[in-house]
């Protein structure tokens, strides 16, 4: 595997590789999850391609942009292990420019829920994805679920803009006891980190309700707040897979969706039904 | 030569091409300007593909959308003509969607000289070229240096997001008296015509002005306005090829542009020195 710093080491490795190529954009810290990103990757594509940056431009003023977990080293073995041909980890003037074009998200999408409490992250994350795009020029994008509203507005780009790649969604990966994975666990202490359960239990609880029969979304979020309890929740919702408000669960056509803070560490989780 | 008129027609025409691509984007209408463009991609690419497409975005409220000059027959028969393989002509439902994201042109190259006239027209003109681009998928884009400021905004875009092709600036195509080439020189009376050559004769002055050793832009615009009296200038501007604004004329690196009103009909044109 290589290790790509700049943009025209990128460009050179691009420019030689045959066959299909699968793109893993991440921003490091690499888990579980991103593992099994990279691994479906793998298994679908001739060569992999694992992005790690930072990205300056999702991170709102006063977010945790200086403290995010880097792990460089450990993230180059993982790709490594995980049968990546590439790991692209450049520096922020490597993509950046004084005077640029700016992206700003489809309004609707980005204007509710997480794009409501974070006012242009995901600007950030589209023109961040565009460049990546354009220089990693993948066949396949692999995106998880666990950013449910990053997801749906990254397929809205591609299929808006005439992206010519295909986004694969892929499946949260969870603990054991149910807490989703993310780079931002690494803030949680061991007793934060049971608070954080329950977040995934509400989600599991609203699961258990709608095999049961009940379908208002009213009296799921009721539920679901019950349980979230005593933790200072931002949201609790139920949507369509295009993100519109739902009063009663559509089976196969839902997004639920919860975002909360555990002590200072926000976090978010979800489950399609 | 095919005609697409559908965003499927033009995926699966591009999907079945082999060789190089080169792509003249136009708004149709087209007259020689658009011709020699044409010519230059066929003689340079294995296939060439001209867009005709009037894009609204790129119009602001009360400028000439409705009344912009549509030709699609002559537009066909001229590319036929030149040696294009294809052109493709699409409803604006084909390109745009509802909640889509959005292209916000280089905040300091847009917010001069067109773009502080004309505020979103480079919005719209970057919005509809990052969709045809992805489309398209050319090597090689055709544009004329006419649309000085469009150019070197475009030229930002595909270096500062990364799009894998090459533009082409092209020379000013002008009649004999000295005019130079627009689709909007269809709204000028015989007159009129008369009177839009001070725009170029202002720029020949300059260029003999400089020719003959004047360098100080202050002097060189004083003169340029004289020959443009009793016209309603909207500009009159010398800058680098960076747009940036010189006090002395730095041969090699300098453009000279015009924006002025002849009857209601608004004309620009330039002069690279």
């Amino acid at each position: 595997m290589v290790v790509l710093k700049s943009v025209d080491e990128l460009l050179n490795f691009r420019a030689n590789l045959n066959g299909s190529v699968g793109f893993v954009p991440t921003m490091g810290a690499l888990h579980d999850g991103h593992m099994s990103l990279i691994k479906r990757a793998v298994s679908e594509n001739e060569n992999v391609i694992v992005s790690v940056f930072v990205n300056p431009t999702q991170f709102l003023p006063g977010e945790d942009l200086a403290k995010y977990p880097r792990r460089e080293e450990a993230d180059i073995k993982i790709c490594e292990l995980c049968g990546a041909a590439a790991i692209f980890m450049p520096e922020a003037n490597e993509l950046y420019f004084d005077d640029e074009p700016l992206v700003l998200a489809p309004a609707r999408l980005a204007g509710i829920l997480e794009g409501k409490t974070r006012p242009g992250h995901f600007d950030g994350v589209l023109r961040v994805l565009t460049k990546l795009f354009n220089l990693v020029k993948p066949n396949n994008v692999y995106m998880g679920k666990k950013d449910a509203q990053q997801l749906i507005i990254v397929q809205n780009m591609v299929k808006t803009m005439f992206m010519p790649l295909n986004i694969v969604p892929c499946e949260i990966i969870r603990e054991s006891d149910g807490l989703a994975l993310s780079s931002r666990n690494a803030y949680l202490s061991e007793e934060e980190k049971c608070n954080a359960l329950r977040i995934s239990r509400s989600l599991f609880n609203a699961s258990n309700l709608i095999k049961s029969g009940e379908l208002d979304t009213k009296k799921i979020k009721e539920k679901m707040l019950g349980t979230l309890e005593p933790l200072q929740v931002n949201y609790v919702a139920v949507v369509d897979r295009n993100f519109k408000e739902l009063s009663a669960v559509e089976l196969g056509n839902t997004i639920i969706l919860v975002a909360a803070y555990v002590g200072k560490t926000r976090l978010i989780d979800n489950l399609w039904v």
